[in-house]
């Protein structure tokens, strides 16, 4: 069987969890690494692949995995997908998930392409269990509660303040989709601290949520990749109250996102043209392997 | 819009359950309910529909519900399949699911219809989970733990043994997918409380199992219809492993059962012509309600 070609597009965090994912993926190869510099720059892992600045160069590419920033996702997929390669992403603005797929739907259909949005454990892989409790209990009240674990865009939102050398916000889940923020700062030398804590908690990261504070002598040594999520729902089937559901997660965040990238690269290749977001891709698309042999042992 | 008229084949516990789940559904009406008897017996929630022995006197009717035992359901669906009537059923002899898909996927394409089986819970909505946990973490071992509840064909297995008057036997979850039977039964006059628990621990449901037999003054005064299941999943996602995922659930085990026949009964008016088990449909399919929104909401 021919495999997969998967170009991985920027290399951070997600885009090294997705070569990993790929690696293992026994239907995948990876067709090579899309990186501004256009080089590996020594990292040891790229030797066996290609590396350039534009995937033309990579031949045949089935799948491009958009390992960017949210905020370059749309741009990025606009012009693979006007190449013809099929892409994938893990877009995490809730409120937009809506318009890019509404947007990119049109460009991929018009190439004869394919774009999963939206891809990563959450919104992705929890949006599926989501949908799925949601059919179970059709009334009722769901909640995502996550972490404990690092929030990017908060930790991020930290280290922009003054005073702040470094930085890192967990999230803790208190119920019922709340969140408490404990956020680990270093100063620098001769910051005060009370201001930095009222400037994070004045923060419209932070606003909202329960709070603290804590300095640190070094932020790096709190550091770890480990995140969770908790999702909860109580409600009704048919005229019966009461049924409880709960899916819990304990993982390596940026491993799930790199794994979830994969499952949705091998998806999109099992696609008509368009743009599709995971609830509206049958799960055994995701899989590795021949479809009834699945069938027997998931179903 | 047109709403999707729904008939039900058998009005058992499963049959009655899915009415309600029906009734609940703003997009779906009852067209009537199949019985052998042809008429509604005096059940009283039946008034408001037509009971008929023969599915032609219905009307138009889009997809029927077969609430019939599973091994009813091959027939029953070729019948219905026959007819141009979409089917769908929460047939659980998981070593059959196969060939059952196999053989109606050949008698629905014949006929423009589509049926979707095994869509209870279990084979059924925990196939979906059992499936895209296996896509997050494809390396690694899986554990479906059922109970505490009720175990409709162990309790009809130890009815079948002399000297046994009524029986439950109770699935208790004891991990690693495994399983003790806790069995009360009321005896018959005279019968040998110690004979009729070796012919218990002797019958191929019991033989493997952690199995206990409690005498009891009624059977009755025991059951519920509450059930439970943990679907647990440790491997390796890329190349990190101990990543954690948990599904659980605490459910009145019928109406969950008619809730994801209504599920299926939704997503088979929007499949092409076919047989699907519930892993090979997107998710969106089952929900009620318009596309874009959904989207918005559990994206």
């Amino acid at each position: 069987m021919e495999k997969i070609r998967v170009a991985i597009v920027g290399y951070g965090n997600i885009g090294r969890f997705t070569l990993e994912a790929v690696e293992a993926a026994a239907d995948m190869e990876c067709a090579g690494v899309v990186r501004r510099s256009g080089n590996a720059d020594g990292i040891p892992e790229l030797a066996p692949y290609k590396v350039v600045s534009d995937i033309r160069e990579l031949g045949k590419v089935d799948v491009a995995v958009l390992a960017v920033p949210s905020r370059k996702v749309e741009e990025t997929a606009v012009k693979y997908l006007g190449l013809g390669i099929s892409t994938v992403d893990s877009f995490d603005i809730h409120t937009s998930i809506r318009a890019l797929r509404s947007h990119l739907d049109e460009v991929a259909k018009a190439s004869g392409a394919v774009s999963v949005i939206s891809a990563g454990w959450d919104p992705g892989s929890d949006s599926v269990v989501r949908a799925l409790m949601q059919g179970l209990a059709p009334k009722g009240v769901s909640y995502t509660n996550f972490g404990p674990g690092r929030s990017m865009g908060h930790s991020v939102a930290v280290k922009a303040i003054a005073g702040v050398k470094d930085a890192l916000s967990v999230t803790i889940p208190i119920g019922t989709g709340l969140h408490r923020r404990m956020v680990y700062v270093e100063l620098e030398p001769g910051a005060d601290e009370a201001a930095v804590a009222a400037a994070i908690k004045a923060d419209p990261y932070f606003v909202h949520d329960e709070t603290h504070v804590k300095v640190v002598p070094s932020v790096d040594a709190l550091n770890d990749m480990g995140h969770g999520v908790n999702l909860v729902r109580k409600g009704v089937s048919g005229a019966t109250h009461n049924q409880l559901l709960e899916f819990n997660m304990k993982i390596n965040n940026p491993a799930l996102t790199g794994q979830v990238l994969v499952m949705a690269a091998r998806a999109a290749v099992r696609q008509r043209p368009g743009c599709y977001t995971m609830i509206e891709i049958p799960v055994i698309d995701y899989l590795e392997g021949e479809r009834e042999t699945l069938i027997e042992q998931l179903v």
